[in-house]
């Protein structure tokens, strides 16, 4: 390049260069590294390299662009513009040849590596980067004087028009090859696969001609109790569709524990897990492309995060290694593997799969996922992220240093072990309030915007009625009922004299609390029983303990803020939650809820392979700390028995609901958040 | 290392260097680089380092070797022979440490790549270098407190006791490695294998503790018509078993272009003779296993050599366009695949399959085996190697180049098309002879070591007869008609006048020669027909035809010694072969027959990955001649059409049957090659 040579600048990258004139706007982004898309390699087929060139003066640049610093708009940008409308000032920087100075604006949806902003106030963006990639190529004919394969010269094709090393092509895509070659007149669309960029190139698809996509990907959050995915757009990083199932382990045991023990006590019980959740794996894929009107063939990737018990039965390992210590893991590392090995048989043949690393015996995948989500790596404070569950991941970590542990707080957080606990369903108590002067309650229900003090909750409620009572709900009943003076510190019920009330009734030798009466006498009624205060004091005391062992390591006695994550976290009011003990004292709004982080993980693995790096050199460096034999979790767990406040503790503070979800990109699954709410992401 | 550390010499290497007083030979020998084998990594558990200590002077070296130069025996070496019985003078190289300066032998079996010399005199030497090693090492017991996978902490000791880069595993093998570990106490032995040094290694299986194999792996070689394989020991390349099976795909067409119309024909048809060939694939496998008594997980590789017909057809791509010009194949480099992708599901189920690069549309993988089997590239005179059957390859080539091309011959060599043809099997006439001045006919059938002028031949041939005649018996049977004067140039039966003969029976408006009358008038005679002529002279033209061609190619009109390759050529009397004109004039001394080469390819590269890269890049240099469409083809074909030699054109030489066919390290393959005679292995 001369100093003669026209100067090109683009933004908003601020790439800059000369070229020689009569250079296309797309070979100058390409020569000068500016992030310009392209799928047909510059045939004006595809449109994804549209630009808004600039004009006039740019002092900020220095530059000055004349009117016909491009070349003229040509045949191809008409024809284009005619049958598909191109936005005003827009050009195909494939066609637009630079003649003088110029400066070229590259729109968002242009750009290859995109970044996806996240819209919560301290989410990270995340940069577009998937494993998989559509390519267009000319691929030379065959000449019988120098013979060479159909894949040999596609290659040679990629490596010529895209610079990409050599890709293997599995048996049945290099089956379909010759004919997808030949109908495309030797033109022909490729997804091509590359999980490390120093891996080869694996070929997962081809379609004749000019294929325009988008490519989908599954992001799956392979819960105990739960199976969640998000189908997601590869190029954009929007969700297409969400949807969940139950895990159909449930019936080899409810729990992961009783689950390990069912592969310990029945030959063939793991294979038998590991056939139900593949089966499962494979509906769910097939539903959610139905659903959202996809060819399964543009399915071609998927994540996995679950626990470590979920991931050795999804991958095929015995998992009664995880029952008992050491509780050691077959595999630490993150795995690539063909999807169908998975059960995802109904999506593209050639899908690959990617399963985040785990961190230890019991931190899982799921919580490397919270990890990426939350990115406590890069926090100036220090960060507790809690992600509740039948275990609780819990991760603290600053800039200097991440720790992470599981707790074993059992399933009454999600309504199990509860007099009246059920799952959060329509009918359930999710919020309780009680007045600490005449000791009545209200609550409002799943299903119902109504409070059951309010006129026409009755009706509202309909004819299901009031169920039960879920996680959240028995969080606040307790919290309540401490703040109301019903319990005293040690979670005893009626044993102070100002808590005698009509709603304390006598429950063999201990009391219960009446939250309910039900419409009639036949109506069950719904009553917080000591036994019920045991429970969540149990599963309090160890989450707590938990939170309280990551502290003495990292040597400190408080946190700066707190992250409740999962989908039960969402729902879970900060104020109940600290009154309660179960999390430590921080001002109420440095409790942030990041809905299900472990999916939103999976997502960001999916679209981002910088992201999987990251992940993986991250779980390295986190400090893995065992709750089950460290005696100090012992003490903790015994001190943390007791009801700390009796009133609420931040009282100028007003008493909301917690923050919504956070999401990144267009997301669209508030309707599978409704569906799974408070289901069991652990 | 200090000039007062003891000097060891490793003898045959040469290697030598100072090594601190104390270090185990084995040790030494890896300082050093010299070629010392191990598989249980110097735990005394494994006896494959075993070397002959030296003593006394060694003036080529310039060392006096000290009685006290190594370690007394100890324990581990008395326990061993007391067991297993150590040979004299031998110690274990992991026991003996070095304390004074020392020359040590490695015997040829404690050599881990060690040399098989082949036993021809031009052979060269294989040297052990296959894919797949056993490895033990000693694994890490996990450790809660700094968690990690079974893998990864296998594959850290991998890293620290054999510097082998981290090993992927197939979930399987994954699925069984924790099993193995324990079982072991955290001692194991793992097949890994890695196909190109530069590829990730892929764990193939685990042993607890130590396992002494061997491996095994089968040489494949996939004909239209018969399929052969050789079971070899991966650790000292000899033949355990071989064994040979139809080709089931003969059934939707006997040569490979009706399976070519089959598969253009019949929607499917591909697929169903891609699922015909891999069932007989996985059968002989099977049959191959139990007959040698290997327990199938030992056999964890395989290599495919087959024209680009069965190629394509085993890989599962629709052969079609190898139907028609421009002959364009799928792919034409090596291909790497799961063992099971082929059919191979009885043998280790996580084996891998290596199908050596194809040359061209008509040139195959069955040709770059002979390549390099024969090493045309390393020869100084000029080789004309020919590979016979329904189509022939042909090679030319000498160090300076290297030319290759096929040509349709057609089925006449195999018996097809022929009056009273047969494949070669028992009954079938195999050696002509006939008197030139009687006319009369001799001959030997397979199975019988009786000419048929000899004393009891009727009875040793017993109840079949004489039943037709194979490729081999019309080759010499036209030549000897030739040479005792009962055809003329042209390939015309009975027109010279002195060929008048009682043999010479009127067929039509042309004349037939009677080989055989049989032995009572419904028996049916054995003749060779005018049509039978033709035939043979159109093969023949076609295979001197494609040799012609590539003389052209070359600039000779002389070729300086010919190799005829394949079961077939191993059959062909060289004299015969010359008479006829098949292949050019050379001395007959000149003419050797390299046996079933494909298979020794297929064996070669089976045994060393050396092998594998150097045909790789062999397939690239070497010019692909189409005759299909060179005009010079036909000129040659057409002027090839006469019969040239009236008479013996080498009288002086001993007229005995084809040298025995090339084998490599200790060979087992004469049963099979029984077999197979005669048949294709094109």
């Amino acid at each position: 390049m001369t100093e003669t040579d026209p100067l090109v600048i683009f933004t908003p990258s601020g790439k800059r260069g000369r070229v020689p004139a009569g250079t296309p706007v797309l070979e100058a982004a390409r020569m000068l590294g500016a992030d310009l898309e392209s799928v047909c390699g510059g045939r004006g087929i595809c449109s994804k390299c549209q630009v808004s060139p600039g004009m006039g003066q740019f002092p900020k640049h220095g530059v000055t662009v004349a009117e016909n610093a491009l070349s003229p708009v040509n045949a191809v940008e008409r024809r284009y513009d005619e049958k598909r409308g191109l936005k005003p000032g827009r050009r195909l920087g494939c066609q637009a040849q630079i003649l003088s100075d110029t400066v070229i604006d590259v729109p968002p949806e242009s750009q290859l590596h995109r970044q996806v902003v996240r819209k919560a106030a301290d989410a990270r963006a995340v940069e577009m980067d998937p494993a998989t990639r559509l390519l267009m190529v000319e691929v030379a004919a065959p000449d019988m004087h120098a013979p060479s394969g159909d894949l040999e010269r596609l290659n040679a094709a990629l490596a010529a028009q895209w610079e990409v090393p050599s890709a293997t092509a599995p048996l049945p895509v290099l089956g379909r090859l010759q004919r997808a070659l030949r109908q495309g007149g030797w033109q022909v669309t490729v997804a091509l696969h590359q999980g490390r960029r120093d891996a080869a190139p694996r070929l997962l698809d081809t379609w004749p001609g000019f294929f325009a996509g988008p490519l989908h990907g599954l992001a799956i959050d392979l819960g105990s109790t739960t199976i969640a995915a998000h189908l997601t757009d590869l190029s954009t990083g929007a969700v297409t569709a969400s949807a969940g199932v139950m895990n159909p382990q449930i019936r080899f045991g409810e729990d992961l524990m009783s689950r390990v023990s069912y592969a310990m006590m029945n030959p063939g019980g793991a294979a038998e897990m590991t056939a139900a959740v593949r089966a499962a794996l494979g509906d769910l894929a097939r539903d959610i492309a139905r659903e959202a009107r996809i060819e399964p063939r543009a399915i071609v990737e998927a994540t996995l995060v679950c626990n470590p018990v979920m991931h050795h039965l999804a991958l095929g390992i015995d998992p009664v290694e995880l029952g008992q210590a050491p509780f050691a893991l077959a595999t630490s590392d993150a795995v690539s593997l063909d999807a169908a090995d998975l059960g995802l048989t109904e999506i593209n043949p050639a899908a690959r799969a990617y399963v985040l690393p785990l961190i230890a015996g019991h931190v899982g995948a799921d919580a490397a996922a919270v990890a990426l989500s939350e990115a406590p790596e890069t926090s100036d404070d220090l960060a507790l992220i809690v992600d509740v569950g039948t275990n609780a991941e819990i991760i603290l970590g600053n800039r200097a240093k991440v720790l992470a542990c599981s707790s074993p707080t059992g399933p009454a957080f999600e309504g199990a072990q509860i007099s009246s606990g059920q799952r959060a369903a329509p009918g359930a108590i999710e919020r309780v309030r009680i007045d600490p002067e005449t000791k009545q309650p209200r609550f409002k229900v799943i299903g119902c915007d109504l409070w059951s003090d309010e006129t026409g909750f009755a009706e509202a409620v309909g004819r299901g009625g009031v169920t039960g009572i879920c996680g959240s709900g028995i969080i606040e009943a307790v919290a309540e009922m401490r703040m109301a003076g019903l319990l005293d510190a040690s979670g005893l019920i009626g044993s102070a004299a100002q808590t005698e009330s009509e709603r304390c009734i006598a429950d063999g030798r201990t009391h219960a609390y009446l939250l309910h009466a039900g419409p009639d006498a036949a109506s069950p009624a719904i009553s917080v029983t000591q036994g019920d205060i045991r429970a969540i004091q149990l599963a309090k005391s160890a989450l707590y303990a938990g939170a309280r062992l990551l502290m003495d390591r990292m040597g400190v006695d408080r946190v700066d803020r707190v992250v409740l994550a999962g989908a039960f976290g969402a729902h879970i009011s900060p104020l109940h939650a600290m009154v309660l003990g179960m999390i430590p004292d921080v001002p109420l709004d440095r409790v942030r809820s990041a809905g299900n982080a472990a999916g939103t993980g999976a997502r960001i693995a999916l679209c981002s392979r910088a992201a999987r790096a990251l992940i993986e050199a991250n779980v390295r460096r986190i400090e893995k700390v065992e709750t089950a034999v460290e005696p100090r979790f012992q003490d903790h767990f015994v001190a943390a028995n007791a009801l700390p406040h009796a009133t609420d503790p931040f009282p100028e503070l007003c008493k909301v609901a917690p923050l919504p979800a956070v999401d990144f990109g267009a997301g669209a699954d508030s309707g599978r958040r409704r569906r799974r709410r408070g289901g069991d992401a652990n």
